[in-house]
């Protein structure tokens, strides 16, 4: 499970961009629209050392006319556009490549025309990630605007769909929460005698604690103030978080069927990371290792996801600011149950990495390009 | 849900004190041995303000000849008893109840002459907990030095247990998890039509997140340094912590039968505080409201036990300092699945108040004296 | 510097109550106006364990008609009463004393209302902290409403006024901030031989970290999210903040002239919590042990200010909910300079405590009533 | 004050490299001896994306035959040399430039011998920081082993010494402390008519406070233990902390004589930053709009360090996991006293940060290569 990135990753070249006619070693111009928010400023940073993409468009209601370090503190002295007020002109004329950072119910509105214009897009909000239009309306309360799309959409977590990805004019961002359960779930909804699941999907339960940034920046709501959420630790949303729908989505593909889970959200004092506790029952008879062999294979190919040595569990301050995911496996044999843990960043893997990622593989370029960075830990 | 206290316990005295001497209105004498980890600490706190007693023995290993001033820096500038080497002579002479701190295999040591000098005990290790010496021995790897005061101690969830803990001489103060997760399962083992249980112990998983103050002050390893544990949550001992025997000896006594269950405890970047989330599917068909009612009945006479309303969910910060419990109740209709939410502070409910609460019990006060604060949130 | 509370505050009763009318052993009846805030969330608690005093009123703009378990999640489960909306006739009827925890600019218009109905007052607002109308309506950028009450207001730094606060109907508390800056400065105004200052005015400089809470609850600021604030060290209001001139003029009061000085607030990542740190240049030759010796005689009779011993420095975590002040003292030979450090708790002696103080002084009753409990540390 | 980075630094080339035998386009092997400590994981990262390095020699005593991803969970699942036991002649053939990372003591034994062999040296301990050998026996209780280097070694302090650093073979790099100190006090021993400092040396105060990683990783003392740091601010070595010589030999050089400085270290329960507030009294009439144009001026090619426009101020958590420093100035007209303030991450600008700073100058590559990260915030 080791990797080495000196070779190709760091000499990435844009090899495969005719389709946007950028020839090799030119930089893609990529835009962000609605840049004012946690993701948006997470991927500013990621693109800062892209060595295939520059940051050429940027544009935020609320901060339009201001630079990003008149927002963002980290940003103060660094030299990068003006924000705008967003026009879709300007976007597809300023950027070859757009990052879509706004609130559930604007992508479905402009990516239309920013389509037509030729563009490519990767959508960071719900909008495009869930199939049927009557669970959309159902989960986020209000109509879908743009339906025609929704079947063209590529679901965008990478290591289950990459070569609809690499084809793709339009990625749906997955959400963070979906991001850490579905890795942790993929796994189990295959590997029996016949291809099936190894484990029951009626037992599946995602216990998930994120940090604060998963609020985004512009909610001040008193549960997220510094006192309130500080030393302390409590659930909201339980039966219900929107994200569930987008695991029961993700979950009934593989499996040819409806599923139901349980996921339970919670909030922990700390800025980034999501730490997810997925519990299922075995439908076969698998110790740890066995399971643990499982996972590595399937996830052999992908340079993310870090399946750990036995005896160590995932750390979100292991990943934080990186694109890394990393997963442990434990098996009680006495209950035949498996427990999951899965560490992510939620505003990297489950959010400007994971987009950049997405980006990468639509620009035909490594997607590792411009991720390698590990950890920010301690 | 609510209770006056401006009564009763503001004007606790010592009623049914005859056993051991004391008349009314007499401070109890309180000596802690093993007096210089945190759960020895949040107890001279609550015993500096309890009206009926005043701490006149401190014994410490590594402590000996300081002031508790010296070794915690929140009594510099209190008067305190100095700490001693352990004497059961001495400590049997100045006070006239004890609490035994130490670790784990040292009350089993020290608690037959205690008992026999008179002294009544409540001893916060693991030491009294289990019924079996096989299962101790398995557990906590050593024999068993005591066996025959096994039958004799109490278990000292009071809620569960108060008859037998008024008459102990001996109770055995459980463990921090373990308060968590037996209050939040134990109404869900009656209340079907027969007097069963109302979920099935088969599905019983209990996920819970400690603050770093649970691992001690004494060890001081990696894992808890500060720059490792801060902005980071993991899982450690996954499938095997020693409170799952604990919890499934809880559960095995009303359910007649032995039980199994997952506990997965976690790290969360707090000092004090334990959010446990437990699942269990139902047996019965019955909606979040009328579980509710069921957990309010369950504990109705239980001072520090707290349903919250439908919508709340239990914080630790809520309970930081206190010894008040917060429980919060979910059914999922579509699985049948209930979602128990738990927040207590480790270091008071889930060990020290809940030994105070236990001694008062012993010395026939209210159980609530001298622990009737409430959180200090922020 | 140790001391006993087992006799005087435990068994404290209203000996020297007469002037409102209540007997000894008759619990004094405390409200709050203004309680939704953080400081009277903090002497709800307090108030909950005072031996001598009930809350019998609250009052609220916001939180009318609600429960204080409706608005602190601390007090789910207690019964307290609900809030009303301010009314001067029904506060002075159903209280004997009155908590002021409004905004600046509230108190001033309804104290004279209330003292005229004999209710004594403690208000935590800075409107009547400064004597100056003049230095009130530059810094708070209002007119003052009463400034005939400037005069009579006593400032409630306990310490330094006892014997006016103890005749007083209304006391001034003082700034957090500003308590802990004077209780630091204060023995450096006296002790040189014919009673001067054995430090330079003109050198004072006081460099103070705040925990998040001293911003309150209801500014929900960028600057106060949680991802924000956390991990994040940052100063605020450099040159000109408003606690300045309270400083200043304490330091007038000793001193016989007008004093300038340095102070520099900052935010640290704590919920609750100040460590100032405040230079000065000796003017007289003193090593660290004699100005230790001289801070411990300026302090001899007050219970709550601890002054260290050599090689100790204070530490927010030690006072965190208590109402006690830590100060070290280190002078360093080659500069002639003193550093001063104290760390107090803002909600605590720098607010809800400090007020508890004054008003047990007012009531006659001992100043450490209810206040005793020690640090929740960790 | 705004940079672009697009193209230089993201195309750095070894240009001038010719010293030590490397072509245009080849890559720097780089080495770091003593690598299980926080600056060496820092470092580990930033190499990790370094375009003209790669890590080809790791040695640890601790961690001999580990793989970093066994010490450092970050780097699980990543391609790293294996950890050896330290052997001079083996650092020397496999590594061009050697980072030393090891405790203070162990560079003045190897730096001599890996000199001979031709390699490249930034050291991160305090052994070649000071120049009197006198002066470091005195503050680092140890005789200097290779005083015959201390001439030669160039104090790495980037902004005011590139010239020498460039023609290094040997540099040492400063403290984290001294760092922040001395980058806010260079601009005041300047810009007075005839060259002199614009602020009275004699009254330079710097009051600082840090984030815990800066004890270390292998300290693992009871003050860094989570419980005890979190929630928590003191201060440490209040005077005589060992980074005071060091900020005072910085300033002694431009000032042209011996200078005294008082510098209170704190802790902050923040994983990572410095923030440093310095407290000066100037010498010359001038506002903080013209003492920022000064420092904007004095610090003008210096493409680290930023200085804030009126009404900001520097966050630690702007500058986390980068190489900037922020910078705000204020003064105080009535007392002619500026406040300057500077935060830092103390692993990057005050590790390893700039320690790559240094290792690129010597190299001869843009001295940002590999640093333009910006601050993973929030």
């Amino acid at each position: 499970m080791s990797r080495r990135y000196d070779g190709a990753a760091k000499a990435a070249r844009a090899e495969d961009w005719g389709d946007i006619g950028m020839g090799a070693g030119i930089s893609i111009r990529a835009g962000i629209v609605g840049a004012s928010g946690y993701g948006a400023a997470e991927l500013l940073r990621l693109l800062q050392t892209h060595p295939s993409m520059r940051i050429t468009y940027l544009s935020s209601g609320s901060g339009a006319g201001q630079t990003p370090g008149a927002i963002f503190p980290q940003f103060r002295g660094i030299e990068l556009p003006t924000m705008e007020a967003f026009n879709p002109e300007r976007a597809a004329e300023a950027a070859d490549v757009l990052f879509l950072a706004g609130k559930n119910g604007t992508a479905m509105k402009i990516t239309p025309a920013l389509l037509d214009s030729g563009r490519k897009i990767v959508d960071f909000s719900a909008d495009f990630r869930l199939k049927s239009t009557d669970t959309f309306s159902a989960v986020y309360k209000m109509p879908h605007e743009s339906p025609h799309l929704l079947e063209e959409a590529a679901y965008g977590l990478v290591e289950l769909n990459r070569p609809a990805i690499r084809r793709a004019r339009l990625v749906a961002n997955p959400g963070c929460y979906a991001t850490a359960a579905i890795l942790s779930l993929a796994p189990l909804l295959t590997g029996a005698v016949g291809g099936g699941p190894i484990a029951d999907p009626a037992t599946f339960i995602i216990d998930a604690y994120s940090g604060v940034s998963g609020a985004g920046r512009s909610s001040l709501g008193l549960d997220y103030h510094f006192p309130e959420a500080n030393e302390n630790l409590t659930a909201y949303k339980v039966i219900g978080h929107r994200h569930t729908s987008e695991i029961e989505q993700a979950i009934a593909g593989p499996l040819g069927r409806p599923a139901a889970v349980t996921f339970t959200p919670h909030l922990a004092p700390i800025n980034r990371g999501i730490l997810a506790t997925t519990y299922a029952t075995l439908t076969v008879d698998i110790d740890s290792d066995a399971l643990r062999a499982h996972y590595e294979s399937f996830y052999r190919a992908d340079p993310f996801v870090v399946i750990l040595p036995d005896g160590e569990h995932p750390r979100t301050g292991a990943v934080r600011g990186a694109n890394y995911v990393q997963i442990s496996v434990s098996v009680d044999p006495r209950l035949r149950r498996a427990t999951i843990l899965n560490a992510e960043d939620n505003l990297v893997k489950g959010a400007a990495g994971q987009a950049l990622q997405n980006m990468n593989l639509i620009c035909g370029l490594p997607e590792e390009t411009g991720l390698i960075g590990t950890g920010v830990y301690p």
